[in-house]
């Protein structure tokens, strides 16, 4: 347990990060981090008949395949590549905001519509693998007819795998339908990534809830606090996403079309739910704060027993025996043979009488 | 009581529950729990004439009474049988979505309306037979014109056969009327099943609050904490409920005639009273977590006092017994062969005039 | 004062009551309580002319005055005779929801518009006569075009004699108007009553804040929380009325005709207005608690001063004397015959500079 | 600074006051208070041309001034006579529950249309004069095609002088307007009357926030519990001329033209921004309630780190001083002439070591 | 650290702002600060061709550039010249209601659609250069076909010198379109202007997250409490911008082309994300506040074990000592020549097994 307790304390915060540019940039500017990864272009293109992969494609490359009927996958990682990105942004003919939110993370999840385009923004969360904890990470969406454009930082750190496995081995029903699906598909694999995260901390949750009962530390409240710090990084991940599904849903875009957004209704119920555990989760550790501050009050009131249980069985008798410990000529009881031994009874009685006293107020059990 | 007491320290924690696949995994793939019940369906069919009851039935058995223009319900219990339920998805034409919700368990309650048929999720919930608790457990409904189809996960925690009973003994008007009443009858039947439950609660709740103003133990809160845990929980259950049967009275499916839409009205009412009560209780719980804080605080304000009370007393008395048990040879009132007596009366006197000034103060008197 | 503080500990606490049948009954079944008052059926009929009243009718014996164009009033007491009640519902062709809405309470208020007839169904509050607290009792009201229907549980606890009266005696325009106008007069009379149990509320209040600065006790504290528990027994009564009279101003049943529309609105203002209170009463009630556990830890820090300062002064000086009561053979000091009057002085002169200190810190003031 | 906060101690709360009449009273029913002032009728009648004044004008007097095509403003101070208010009631022919509402103070702001007539209930905030606090006083107005009647409780309260000085010296442009403009007039004025209160307790709070840090007594936080429920006396005030306003704007009421409505629009910016800053003050206090209670908190802290230094030094030291103050007779060390020198030593040793732990600790500086 | 410390404790605290009359003052009266900066006007008058900019005119000097189809940007620092602002309202036409709003600052953030001109105001926040904290400026729009105005207090502290060197370097796209999108870009720059302000308050919320758990001094609570009363504010001026963009986005304003209201979409998207993160960091520092009053408790906690631990061994350990210090002649113990020996061995076997009592309940360990 100790070591546990050590890793969660030295494990980096979820900072709450927002991006932003200089003010007064011009709108559109793309801001390239120093150590980004650079930008790799994988493509997946498949139809009923078939399907094929083609790795590590430049822009260019990719002109040919996004033409024909077949549903196209331009699947990009990193954003360290500012041309590769420009000049995806010329071939898709991105408006300029669009290639801004892609590429400036992270962005607040959002859906927007551009005709004959669809913007989809999502958080993706990724556990971390051996703590507590997790990383998030942007994943955009540029859904056309027959094409879908994802991006996202790294490529470590997907769970886009076994959604290629299932194009290209044919399993489910991707092949036999259109790009809406599949950005259904793969924003579904986002939404249920948060489940796993969402019970680590239910774990961690019941781990404190014991802990804070039985042994509170100085640091118990401060993870508690840290806990519930996660727990808003989530609900502003997912808070958003919700807006975004619902958006969809509603508003009848043509690229949605009606049986997915059938699917996108059961993506919706997924998301309310997460929100709700977060809720739900956030309530219990505000409720164990309380459980936290009684329990220390609990335990100092048990030190004062102590004192107080010592203190007033001792204090009385060392002041009977500071009165026969005094130096006056006449003091009578001090020449009575058995006044020692008298003064010993009178001293364990007014001891015992006390020790009675406070064990008939229950002070001696531990409460 | 302590017997009592023991028994709610010790009941399993009512978890917060929900279900997902491993991220990834093709829509509509149903999990079979090991351990899970395997499914029996039992039907009964009936009309205004006569009523029978078939148990222990194969799916494909079940097809030509659905055929008929009798109401056919089939209750199915236990998830654990795979084929079974994927040829009762067959027999019944449900969309893969309907399926998933039925079969995964436990999902948001919802009702949803895929034209010809309406899928309701509801929860259910058993109070635990002999301690403070309950087990929630999914009922999901599928409404057909003249058929429902009710799927559980145990067949031993149902409150249906008192329904059961009414059907073939012609009871009440259900045999008057469509599918459409007894899914109205059996949700209601559910609903009801959540008053013992909050009985219970309220129950639980008036001891915590005498116990936490005269015998506030270091467990009281954490009591109250998961009373708090529990009701969330049952809110969870019970208020998308509100939103699903709200949406069947306001939405007008063909499946439902206007008068079981008044029928679900008065269902209506009784969510949002459980509602209510639910939300009266949590604000009582957070409300006793401060009564119990100042419990803990006057408690150690007496011990204070008891300690501050001794020590004041007789710390100076003991400082002037000190005083005249020093060894210093020019102490004229060791000679004087009063002294000692005097020295008695003045500390006597300090004492009582002590005790005076405390009880003044009202310190004696335990707040 | 304390006569009356143990009034409150001692009343019985304000319930939150709720009406359940055992899950899996039959819709529309009544329950009658076992010791429930027998109904009785008091009649009062009038138009502009003239006025009578009838007491004690069997439900038959009502039937001719209904089929008069004059109004007229049936006030029905007492829920505890079957047949009464039932033979009533016939008479009134009552659907079974709305029998059973009467008869088993409490249900949560409402309004519901059956066509040609209104139930409306209202919580009526009596102040206890000699106590802080109320009862909270159901009035349901079935209003048609010429009659209005009134049931409640007891006899001896409504709010309608002067209403009775100034029929009978003809005072205000209650003659001149329809049933609908009748039931108008019985519900404000109903909400009128909530004022005066709010004025006693707020007087609590003030007494508890008055106490909770100057004599803080241990029951201070679980009085606001009873408070609070009562304010929330008295929002949950009145909060769903609102509802319910704002869906009579705003559905324009044929029943309510458009004067007497504006004088429900002043209606609704009133309840918005008690509403008001209510929440102001309950902020006032939590920021009461806070003020309440500062003032036990103010005491505290009194109680550890005098503590401190006694303990503080006294164990210096009471060591100096356990120096000099020492045994040893050399002890200079011991033998110089001014010695012990200087170790008094500088005694005296350690007990006055402490006090001194103690006193620049302001610790003698009681804060 | 004492003189100030005795000032705050001893002035008379602020209550939570609201009218009601005993349950079952005749709607429209006025209640004259016993010490309310007799009513007093000023006229100011004015065109582009001309306006003059006319004081203490009998009911009867007022009507030929109301017939003409300019402005009449009618302004009557006081509630106490009963004959004076039921003539103007039949001379405005006002609705029985419009006088109702004018005449039985304080009512709910609120906004009534009757067809040609409009009545708005405000509420008006009157700083007290030499101390911290404020009355709310109840100005009812209704407005007609060319008529404005306001009514309000005292005359010495008001705000209006200098937009009467403004209408008789023609500054502005009041006389080119209607009685709209004037109504318009009258409520901003009494909505800046918010401003100075509140910057009034802004003040308050900035003391309150620097007293709690530096001195807090006792009575701080009864002093912040009693700024909460002045605030929530001025929100009940504000609040709802917030909906009355925004009634006005939005319903096309013909009594008010497209002009004034702009004008309403910014009256109701400014209502919103007070709204604005009373939640903010309360947030703060609410907030300052916490820096109170751990002020409290570390002033115990301080004390008991005090009696523990002085405890923790001296103990030690008085028990070596207790053991060579025993009196058995084969002691070695005290036949050792150096003993009592080692000994002192010893515990200066003692005593310098724990002092240097306790520096050491930090416990010398007060946190 | 505490240098830092020391700036914000006297670092003037963030008023709570607001701009108000004289009750009764005529609607549209300026108030001219006193110290107020005197009014300059700087123009910009660009279209695709070029640009120039003319500094220090009259508003007289104006009126040429306002005519032609070029944009011209009107830019106003200072707000003390009433001549020069009120010659300004007369050449636009300004409404008085937006003059005042114009001049009399804070107002709250709004937007009002005036047929040929809509009025924006927002609030710039800059951040103070060497210290944690900012100011608030109030910045005025007034837009209109070919021309924008904007207003604002000061000329040092505003975020557009980018924006004007943009224009004068003809980068970006700001000269090929028209001035709605001009004050787009210089709205989107204030509302940029908000992200390194949140940074700066993040990372103090983290340095308090430290300073808590480590080292919590008595201002600690006081610096968080300061910390919300700044984010408050950020609140109060971040808020109303929302809502005021929205309605920019929602109502079709001839005077915004649907390509602007593209990125007012994104700029509204912004607005959301500081609202969100404002509010998360309001939590953190309310739960911050609990982490920190804990840490006060586990203090005392500390202090009181060393107290105890003191006590309670040595006040037994004393009164034996005290017992053999009685002067009793028949005291058997004291002629054995090993009993001081044992006595000493005793007291050591008392004190070790009192040490290790504590051990074993982890009183040693600082928690």
């Amino acid at each position: 347990m100790p070591k546990h307790r050590f890793k969660i304390d030295k494990q980096p915060k979820q900072e709450i990060k927002f991006f932003f540019h200089q003010p007064g940039t011009i709108p559109g500017t793309l801001r390239i981090c120093q150590n980004a990864t650079p930008s790799v272009i994988n493509l997946i293109d498949y139809n009923r008949q078939e399907a094929y992969q083609l790795n590590n494609l430049t822009p260019q490359e990719c002109v040919t395949h996004l033409d024909t009927e077949s549903v196209s996958w331009l699947d990009v990682h990193g954003l360290g590549s500012e041309d590769v990105l420009k000049s995806l942004g010329e071939i898709f003919e991105l408006h300029p905001l669009v290639l801004e939110d892609i590429v400036n993370v992270p962005q607040r999840p959002k859906v927007e519509d551009y005709e004959d385009q669809l913007l989809i923004i999502t958080q993706m969360v990724i556990p971390k693998p051996k703590e507590v904890g997790f990383w998030l990470e942007q994943v955009s969406f540029v859904l056309g007819k027959h094409y879908l454009l994802t991006v996202q930082e790294e490529e470590s750190l997907d769970c886009f795998q076994m959604i290629r496995d299932r194009i290209l081995a044919n399993k489910g029903s991707l092949r036999d339908r259109n790009a809406d699906y599949l950005a259904y598909t793969l924003w579904n694999a986002i939404i249920e990534g948060y489940f796993p995260v969402l019970e680590m901390y239910g774990e961690q949750l019941e781990n404190l809830e014991e802990e804070v009962v039985v042994d509170a530390s100085n640091y118990s409240l401060s993870r508690i606090h840290q806990l519930k710090r996660e727990l808003l990084a989530l609900r502003r991940a997912i808070w958003p996403q919700r807006d975004a599904i619902n958006t969809l849903i509603r508003d009848e875009s043509l690229l949605i079309s009606a049986d997915v957004r059938l699917y996108l209704r059961d993506c919706y119920d997924r998301i309310v739910q997460i929100i709700d555990i977060v809720e739900t989760y956030r309530e219990l550790a505000s409720s164990l704060t309380d459980v936290y501050l009684s329990s220390v009050s609990n335990r100092m009131n048990e030190v004062m027993k102590v004192l107080t249980i010592i203190s007033t069985i001792f204090i009385p008798l060392t002041f009977i025996a500071g009165v026969y410990g005094m130096n006056f000529e006449n003091m009578p009881e001090l020449k009575v043979s058995w006044a020692y031994f008298a003064v010993w009874g009178i001293m364990i009685a007014i001891g015992l009488s006390l020790s009675y006293y406070f064990w008939r107020k229950g002070w001696f059990t531990t409460s």
